[in-house]
């Protein structure tokens, strides 16, 4: 918890994990408690359930089975948030569920419905790619609406995909990491490794609070998106 | 399923494992369907989390933590539930949570702080004992309201507990079942071990449905309820 | 418990759950105390850690992690076989684990380093196919010995593989189960969808015994080995 | 991992979670491979299955239960070490499992027979108390070998206890440490809560290594026992 202590005041937003990868009903409780204190909007973070792989690995599921299981752990954290007089704004995939989310039209359309059926309207975040446009029509024709969020710290394909970790230069660092944020804010677009200028609408950025290092980047996000504002 | 959904017609209330000790989120979803199409209430099951033990074995909780496993649980079904249109009606813990509620008074104020901040009015229901008054006067200090529940088929000690397991003579069966159902309708009391008469207020009478010999048992005792019924 | 006592004198081996898709601690010393009563020999049968979904889902492991969740749970049953005096035979992976190393090149080789490594030799076995020669040549470069398995009631396509569950005909029944056996004990072939004369070498016959109806064909399967026998 | 690796060249002995409270597969595996590099021995640390509560609270088990739960762990670790050339030298139970062990008479009986029925001898390593002739007595009458281990941040009770951690001055710091492992290799003794001086013969010391200030400790201490010995 020390990090997310850390971490929060310089958010606006919180992917909470619901216990199917990560956390557990005394985590959520805290981390929950913590986003109170620093008026965080939350978000749910469901997973494939596997702890042991922190939900980074594809597991095979039905349709029903997405549902079902992105149901549960929304579920579980709406109603102990609601408990502290909390309410969710979005959710968003975690890991394998969110790679296969974007790309795997079977799981994409089962994650809308599962978004679109839950009891309550709740957003989802997905990321912001170059056609955005494609996963905002199929939103809309069952109701959803869409977050976008880019990644501060993730060097962008061509085809506006983040270019996979085992590839070099997938993560960037320092200054990049700035130069990165302020054209996301100030022109709508990035850079990507080619070189090419890709327009990319973001209505977040998505930051990492799991290690020292990320936490001073915070910093310096933060100081960045404020110095961006008018 | 076979068997739930051969039970499902003879109740009137059906506890629904939340998946810490039993069930995952399909296995909830599916008898949630099913409670709907009968139109039988629903209650949350909660328990410790030991799904090798099926919740039968005593877990050492700090009271948060008994409060945090609770919320989740319920939450996460009772999520599922509004997903179905349906909405939950009570809380019965389960294995061992419930008997250590009724044994332990750190764990019974416990589980009454969880009933009690849960974000929704949901009853709590509780064995049926000779001291029901003060467990009354317990929920009633928190604004808690409870259910009573009288179980066919144990024979009850002299103290209004039930007659441990491992005791002979502890479970009834064919008609002593049917008879001590007939003596909670009719008279409110039950026959002990010692051939004392105790009386017993019972809100609701508890069945399992998990084997073929209980399912035909649930025929007799629905159609003595109906017979008693004026 | 109740089916694997009926089932355990009709069989010569045993494939027994590690924990990770059924069965946990307990469990697995009771199956071990049966399969010593009936001298049966005995198989680990290690899956992708899904409790949930049984096994049956397709989880997306790396190779090291295929040979560590291998490792751990045949080590884990076969510790507490030697706590019993028995000893292990072979390895046979379950569910999504067993289709993926039969469909999957990567994890074919994966499960192969986890039995050519593991610190005692254990076959392992896999579905005889039509190309057994080449599953044969793979295990041999690596030292590792085969054990095939026919299938006694799933009706096989023309390529030598188990038709889908999916499709119409996929399970065979009654009478079909027997001649199966027979054609397999007698003539090492099968007779496909399409009506063709497959030939395929067996080591074994898998039977289910989680299921009454299944109890019963093993009763007939049993009989007709013996009679095949000369 | 990052810790693992600065503790494990100063330490003797490695306890290694095997799954229950924490570890995995794959964690097992790496951490065999460190100790293997560092030649450190290791023993299997089982605990209740509660990976939510990091194996910190008591679960209420029968004595075939933790016989089989111990079993299961020790097998699983004791596996994947042959699988690198490695072999098991103690079992040390963890978190509430030892406590139950050294405070419940029916746990501890239950943990001996779990030793003394593996199927390889492996000692037994236990809490150094005042009444180790005890422990000594009963763990000789079923043929385990005992190893006494000494805590070195821990201020004792006059009963050779740990003072509890909820107790102001449970845990020792800086220089504090130092002197109890001076005291306890040069006299073999403590000095308790009241400041008596109490005979304890220790034949390991246990030390942490999941924090920055326990590995910085841990360099002190290994120079002190290096300083004491002749």
């Amino acid at each position: 918890m020390g990090l997310d202590e850390q971490a929060m005041p310089f958010i606006d937003q919180a992917n909470i994990a619901c216990g199917f990868h990560a956390g557990d009903a005394n985590v959520m409780q805290r981390t929950l408690a913590l986003a109170k204190q620093h008026k965080v909007e939350i978000g749910a973070h469901p997973a494939y359930p596997d702890l042991q792989g922190f939900g980074r690995r594809s597991l095979q599921c039905s349709a029903p089975e997405i549902i079902n299981l992105i149901h549960y752990q929304v579920a579980a954290l709406e109603g102990m948030a609601r408990c502290q007089g909390l309410s969710l704004s979005y959710i968003k995939p975690h890991g394998a569920l969110y790679n296969d989310m974007m790309s795997n039209p079977a799981v994409w359309q089962a994650v809308l419905q599962a978004v679109a059926r839950y009891h309550q309207p709740l957003k989802l975040m997905i990321l912001a790619t170059a056609d955005a446009a494609r996963y905002q029509a199929d939103a809309a024709a069952v109701g959803v609406s869409l977050l976008f969020e880019a990644f501060a710290d993730r060097r962008y394909t061509d085809e506006g995909k983040l270019t996979p970790r085992s590839q070099a230069g997938a993560v960037l660092h320092g200054d990049a990491v700035i130069q990165q944020v302020q054209q996301l804010l100030q022109q709508g677009s990035v850079t990507t490794q080619s070189g090419t200028i890709l327009p990319l609408q973001a209505d977040t950025l998505c930051v990492h609070g799991d290690n020292v290092a990320a936490i001073q980047q915070l910093h310096h996000i933060r100081a960045c998106i404020t110095a961006c504002q008018p």
